[in-house]
């Protein structure tokens, strides 16, 4: 195989899926560590915190009151990064003057939302079974619905059955026009910039398909024309769960596993195991199972090092609006970024090199997926 | 102009150096922040630590000695990314197998030195005279000669008198093979995952072209292709001091520039005004005023929240071995990628949108370069 020598020695991995390289350095995590120690989180926060701005009953920045809500809320940010309506914006109109090439901008609109996992301020998804998760991807996926565009593929191919009776976001109003792409993402953790420890996640609606999502689409979509017309993530997902080396956990609609390309130490990923454009693509089973996914990763991740781990965690899928090449190319998956790295307050840097010239890892995808497949059962807290 | 509207508005621009976009949300800052504060570094640092394995006649991690360096000092890093030797590695050989297509991986090789900048531990870059700057740049430049292809356009170009008559790296022996690329960075601060305040950078030399220099190198070509063979960096350095909203200080060879496309807060970029392929390009007064710009943005970080601006900074300019057009598209210059963003103790994180989605950043580059041209003069602490 000639596998096993990476192990020890330095080397590079393709990214098929960003098309582009990671450096590994097996042997670096040997290196005394003498810089910045993160706070683990305290463990012994409250269920109900009279100052927090995502408590049921509390008021929040700009005076609304959150209701007595049970499971998940969401409502608009009150902070949000883009916005529905601004003033417009015109760009220099000399086509050949060097500020045209080098001073490019395009106004980006949208709405930003915070959805909370549960009413109670201590709690995480780790804590949360699988019947407690699934409300809130029921919740994600009825706030996509809600700003799909009629005339995408996947508008007339969801079931009645998904469209759940009792609605968490009735209490939205429409979005104003048709938006580009949603990008769902949790950050977790004061290492990972999280503000509050009430557990939720947000949601961005944008005009434009951001960065990530482009780059990933061109490499799905390049792959399905040179390979008649499978889907790289499904190719993916059947190889690592023959090889078995880099998977975390799997059921039968969802595999987690530690990519071959991670950048993160504990990076994974969890991938729909047969071709799925988005969360309204699964039906009731599946949906259980991605939840089933969730527990699994997010109780390994805090049994590792027996702590709340941090991480940022975005759900990757159609766009509310594209071609159908595009829309068809999609396939969803999950990242997972976590920074920690040797402990519970040891965390990787990714600074000057990385940011300079590449991305850079200590330890190889192969040790972090078996370190991860040992850290299965109970939450360590409970 | 229509550009101050910019000021206001959500948008997104294009970093021509890279191909790739960033999102603009000039308003966000107005947020409340309850998320972690940085602990700014102690300003009471000892001029000697007998700890401290850069300190001039101290021990080494393996055991060697420093010398009692009065200048600068290179070693080879005790804890290298990259190895000269290490055991070969064969790929899968199937062609036709998911596993040759998903498990791609290239052996990397090389050499990791570290530089000290002083034998003061408690000194900083923002601390030195450009007088006291000039001998790094030197050594850097040193390193870099002996580490360049014989065959590079580059090699036959450099005058006699930039090659030093008292060698910084006489210590060194000769790399064993030609490599490919020589990143030379400094990550500065415990944020920036520094584990030792002692000044220094570091020196990561490979066998492959490294992610981001690829990218850049790629935009470099296609624009002068496009551009009658003119070069981007000098056209934008151009375009930069007539416009002067985005530049933070200039002299005659060197602009500092927040520039167009910034994703972090205080990010700059130090621009050789004309084409310069790398350091060794530079004659004696462009190497001082190279100095004079980096003493220049390092003092006014420091001021600017009067504080040990932590930061990682890199060095962009020629490979080491490359095709001509390659060799001649580079242009040099350097990234600061600075975390802080409301003071001392609040920095921006780029985590789960700008991970998933697209870098996002709070206040535009032309405020921050406002900010940054304000901060001139003496150093707060002297
Ligand atoms: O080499 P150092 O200073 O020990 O380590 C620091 O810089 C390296 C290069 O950017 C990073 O890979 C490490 O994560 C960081 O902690
Ligand atoms: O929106 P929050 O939680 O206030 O802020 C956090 O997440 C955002 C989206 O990833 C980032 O832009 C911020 O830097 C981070 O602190």
């Amino acid at each position: 195989m000639g596998e096993n020598v990476l192990d020890e020695i330095s080397h590079r991995r393709y990214n098929p899926l960003r098309g582009s390289y990671v450096l590994v350095s097996p042997h670096r995590t040997k290196r005394p560590w003498q810089g910045q120690q993160e706070n683990p989180s305290k463990t012994t926060l409250p269920a109900y915190d009279p100052s927090c701005y995502l408590c049921p009953g509390n008021k929040r920045a700009q005076g609304d009151a959150n209701p007595q809500y049970e499971s998940t809320f969401v409502f608009v940010n009150d902070y949000s990064a883009v916005k529905e309506e601004q003033a417009s914006y015109d760009p220099d109109e000399d086509n050949r003057s060097l500020a045209s090439f080098f001073l490019k901008a395009e106004p980006v609109t949208g709405r930003c939302y915070v959805l909370t996992f549960s009413p109670a301020h201590n709690l995480t998804l780790a804590d949360l079974s699988p019947a407690e998760i699934t409300p809130i991807i029921n919740a994600w996926t009825e706030i996509y619905l809600m700003h799909l565009s009629p005339n995408s593929p996947l508008a007339s191919a969801i079931p009645a059955a998904r469209r759940p009776a009792k609605s968490t976001v009735c209490q939205l109003t429409s979005p104003k026009i048709q938006y580009r792409y949603m990008q769902i993402f949790e950050n977790k953790g004061a290492a990972m910039g999280c503000s509050n420890p009430h557990p939720h996640s947000q949601i961005w609606t944008t005009s434009s398909l951001p960065e990530e999502l482009t780059l990933e689409l061109e490499q799905l979509k390049k792959y399905r024309r040179g390979h008649e017309d499978r889907h790289m993530l499904e190719d993916y997902a059947k190889m690592e769960c023959e090889k078995g080396e880099r998977v975390v956990f799997k059921n039968d609609a969802f595999v987690v596993v530690c990519p071959w390309w991670a950048t993160w130490p504990f990076e994974t990923m969890i991938i729909s195991r047969i071709h799925k454009r988005a969360l309204v693509d699964l039906d009731v089973e599946e949906t259980e199972q991605l939840a089933d996914a969730i527990t699994e990763i997010t109780r390994r991740y805090d049994n590792l090092f027996e702590t709340h781990f941090p991480y940022s965690m975005g759900i990757h899928q159609a766009a509310l609006e594209g071609t159908e090449e595009e829309i068809e190319s999609s396939h969803i998956h999950i990242h997972f970024y976590p920074p920690l790295l040797r402990s519970a307050t040891v965390r990787k840097f990714l600074v000057g090199y990385e940011m300079m010239a590449e991305p850079q890892r200590d330890i190889t995808p192969e040790q972090a997926a078996a370190k991860l497949k040992h850290c299965a059962g109970p939450l360590y807290r409970k």
